[in-house]
């Protein structure tokens, strides 16, 4: 029987993780992706071993529109890494992808040079469930991968919905990634995403789109002078960028690095990432307990009714909302 | 013994609100403001009934960073309102008010000829507990006030904190009160504030600081052209104003009833109440579900360490939550 089909014991996966081997980090990264209680406990023994290794790495968030060219842009920053020595994981956030069939990394072809490169571990979005449940998955995905030696994660989410917020949530640095043409871009994304981007990209930034390209970052220049900037210390810039130019992504590259030995310095890399660890451990109870409450039969039966009362002001908020809290806690 | 001093029934609360007894609304909204359950289970009551009549209203929040002169432009368009025969309620929403004394409306005097005028009812920032509290206090009051036949509520709030979200989230008009040397200015706001406006109006635009409000109101509206507008259907807009010249006001106001028409039109008016009156609902619950876990003793006996582990990512976060999730269960 090849070891590989074998049921593999919690050692198996703590020693396969931590020798890097793909194929166990691959199948840790299912038990935690699993739905099943069984699984889970075993996913959160594992994670408890693993945790005190994640290292030096660095996590980045990156976002963009469709269209923006985050795919092509991750392969050619990707590869370069790579080639630098440095050991890259690529996931994605995308609740989306289960009811899609996958908008981004699901077609992993998209990435063909990276994808081959050995120093390189790509995880299409976790199937299944609320953003919530993929964000739990892609958090504890970032500990295995950081536990198997990959010191850069890059994860990749689709411009739209709550997704950028909660990507901001689990990485250090968030990248936007825009295109020339501005206004109209901007107006389909979420609101308040450049205020959480630590660097705005203006992407395919050559040939005859260079000046439109560098027009389009000074406008976003004027626009940050007069935001807040998502890290402090750290004043949120803009630049472009082209796949095409790997010096541009060898820059962008570099300011990420002067980010970190920034943040680093000031203490505000290790604040966010504590931060952050306790932030997820409060947002996974009051999901917990927002869960119990609303799949309680009885409330399930009051709750459209008593929405329609207070919906069309027949009924305050208020007595909506205690009637509710009186029906759960009945025996 | 005078009449005001005796115990008022649910009827006379009823008729004297109805009737527009400004001295029965003072005391229904101390009865909605008051922490004792008797009162609460009162004020729930009167709600209930009164709840049908509120009518053609509109709520309007108003904020800004101390300084951008809010008061004295509420003041200027209050008496200008109320003389054109509106009936005006200025609320405020400031949860540090009981600490501080008291920011915004505390000092009545600020507001000498608003407060004289017969049309106008002022009420300053219920004071104590959270913001959850004072958001709550606040919302039964715009009620109490639209019951009573106030057509115009004006909420002013102060720019910090989570304090603009929240009156976003009650009002139907949002308007962000600027000053000319921008840049500095909002360094200083929450972000995402000019995102949840419907109208920015850079404010004393006056005299020598005419031109700069004139340029800093251009520069805005560059921004607004890069952001996702608050209203569905409406485009952010920015204007100069100033206390000292009434047209500019008139204007201003004029701008809000095009907002309102342009609204009620197509229906995003109605749509926003019905959804701010769920949302309302549902945050009651989620609070209360939230104190109700962490004011279990045994959650706080066990929450300081566990935070510190997971802070020192010496713990999963969901491994965490899970501890506390069953030590709540365990009886």
């Amino acid at each position: 029987m090849p070891a590989k089909r074998r049921k593999l014991t919690l050692d198996d996966y703590t020693q396969g993780v931590l020798a890097a081997d793909i194929g166990i980090l691959s199948r840790a990264i299912t038990l935690v992706e699993s739905q099943h209680p069984v699984h889970q406990a075993l996913a959160q023994e594992l994670l408890t071993r693993l945790l005190p290794h994640p290292g030096n790495s660095i996590r980045v968030g990156i976002t963009g529109v469709p269209g923006a060219g985050k795919s092509t842009l991750i392969e050619s920053l990707g590869c370069l890494l790579c080639d630098r020595g440095h050991r890259l994981a690529v996931l994605a956030v995308d609740p989306s992808s289960s009811v899609s069939g996958g908008s981004i990394l699901g077609d992993k072809t998209r990435m063909e040079n990276l994808v081959r490169h050995p120093h390189a571990f790509i995880r299409p979005s976790p199937s299944g469930g609320s953003l919530g449940g993929v964000a739990r998955k892609s958090r504890e995905t970032i500990l295995l991968c950081e536990a198997a030696g990959f010191s850069i994660i890059l994860v990749e989410t689709v411009g739209v919905g709550q997704n950028e917020i909660t990507v901001r949530s689990m990485v250090d640095f968030f990248l936007l990634i825009m295109l020339a043409g501005a206004g109209d871009e901007l107006q389909g994304m979420k609101k308040g995403v450049i205020e959480i981007a630590d660097l705005l990209a203006v992407n395919k930034a050559d040939g005859d789109n260079l000046q439109r390209a560098n027009l389009a970052c000074a406008e976003y220049r004027r626009v940050l002078g007069l935001l807040q900037p998502a890290t402090p210390g750290w004043k949120t810039r803009c630049t472009t960028c082209s796949a095409l130019q790997p010096e541009t992504l060898a820059a962008l590259w570099q300011t990420i690095e002067k980010f970190v030995t920034t943040t680093r310095d000031s203490g505000a890399f290790a604040t966010r990432r504590e931060h952050q660890a306790i932030t997820w451990m409060h947002a996974m109870i009051e999901e917990e307990l927002h869960h119990r409450f609303f799949r309680n039969p009885r409330i399930q039966q009051l709750l459209p009714d008593l929405e329609q009362q207070v919906a069309k002001h027949h009924l305050p908020a208020a007595t909506a909302a205690r009637q509710l809290l009186l029906a759960a806690a009945t025996p």
